[in-house]
């Protein structure tokens, strides 16, 4: 389901309450790649109406989710299951940020193992003997002061982590999208156009002020990296708005033929 | 309302729809120790009873949230502010990933700048001419697949990086040399400016054009993040190259009158 050629891992809810709750996390898996949930014991038993209503057309994670009686059971098939809990438990189990679990998991399923991200109900969280089932606790970085975190959104950070660490650098295949900057001479062009329409219309003084000023424009131009079509765009501002001086000064020159003439 | 020491970023909800999403917005920007929410629009008015339900005690953002009634209004005292997108829109503004947006607007609140994060309505997202007023796009790597992301999931993994940014490095000063970028109000003064100037020299044309060529400028002129005393020069600019028209009306006025007199 994923476009990354890697197998995600799976997302475990242990007795999960909300309806609306598992079919927002279907929902967010979708966002993600992630495509393979398992439910142990939800409350209200499975399926649900409302989960579907909540997955906004992610029904393919609703549609393939496995239902279990036991945690056990629901992670038997794989090799690295980590437990995402608001706050570090005392337990002598690794703890992690969702980003270091990602790359261990990524890691895990470049050589082929199936992993898994176990999370607890709504209320309760995960029971220290469901945590130790696994090989390390994922804690999202939540400031103390207010800790109650949805589990969907727990879901979508570990989700998110997981696929950002999989994506090899997204920004290149955004910059195909990106005109590239115009080249200097093209700057020089406008640099030089700006600047002697300015002269014309006398910006420019004290003379001696001249050239901290021409460097000035020079750099917050440059700083803006404008392309090629946007150079253009900016000498046509330019032209535009010095073109009433070359009016005036032909329609003086015009006038006064007349009167002279 | 952060244990950072760190001015967080405020979010901007551009025409939010539902009120369980702002009030999910809310409880998410609690978990990350955000709290400056701004509503511009909210289709339903606001209060919305639905959101505090759904805030799950996260009240406070929500009694503090601001209500506007323009966009420019909501980001006017802010100095860096990313649009966030589904999907890389055709701007000539830089695309970030939310961890380097978040980088970002650390070392800008560190340099003491108010800094903001601008989210799109549930069903259209942002416009072009709202994306215009930001200095960038954040775009979230989502599955091409499935790209309905939930606006609190949305949040919650900008204001999560944001967080971890912070928890990650202590704070290294901006360059200090570097002068603060001009605020946004100063901005649309100067597009304003712009636009009035060239819309008397018949830049735009044909009319229908306009909105576009506007939304191009605003871009590119963004992009340079210009300082006040940038956008003072860029005005006397304007100003300088504007005058010849005005001389011009005055002095064929003058010598029509002349002439008729």
């Amino acid at each position: 389901m994923s476009d990354t050629d890697l197998a995600a891992p799976c997302v475990i809810l242990n007795e999960p309450q909300l309806a609306e709750n598992i079919g927002a996390v279907g929902r967010v898996m979708a966002n993600f790649g992630l495509s393979d949930l398992r439910l142990v014991r939800p409350r209200d038993g499975w399926p649900q109406e409302r989960a579907w209503a909540s997955a906004s057309g992610a029904d393919w994670t609703l549609n393939d989710a496995k239902v279990f009686e036991r945690l056990e059971d629901a992670i038997a098939d794989l090799r690295l299951v980590y437990a995402t809990t608001a706050r570090p438990r005392e337990t002598q189990l690794p703890v992690l940020t969702p980003r270091e679990a990602a790359a261990e998991l990524n890691a895990a399923s470049a050589a082929g193992w199936p992993t898994g991200l176990l999370f607890g109900g709504e209320r309760a969280g995960l029971e220290t003997h469901d945590i130790a089932l696994c090989h390390g606790i994922v804690t999202i970085p939540i400031d103390p002061k207010f800790r109650s975190l949805n589990l969907a959104q727990a879901v979508a950070i570990n989700a998110y982590e997981w696929r950002q660490t999989v994506l090899d650098r997204p920004r290149e295949a955004f910059a195909a999208n990106v005109a590239p900057p115009a080249d200097q001479a093209s700057m020089a062009g406008l640099h030089a156009h700006l600047e002697t329409e300015l002269e014309a219309a006398g910006f420019f003084h004290p003379p001696d002020k001249k050239p901290s000023m021409v460097k000035n424009l020079r750099v917050a131009l440059n700083r803006a990296r404008l392309t090629e079509q946007e150079v253009r765009t900016f000498r046509g501002v330019v032209t535009a708005l010095s073109k009433g001086r070359g009016r005036v000064l032909a329609n003086l020159a015009a006038q006064k033929a007349e009167r002279g003439g």
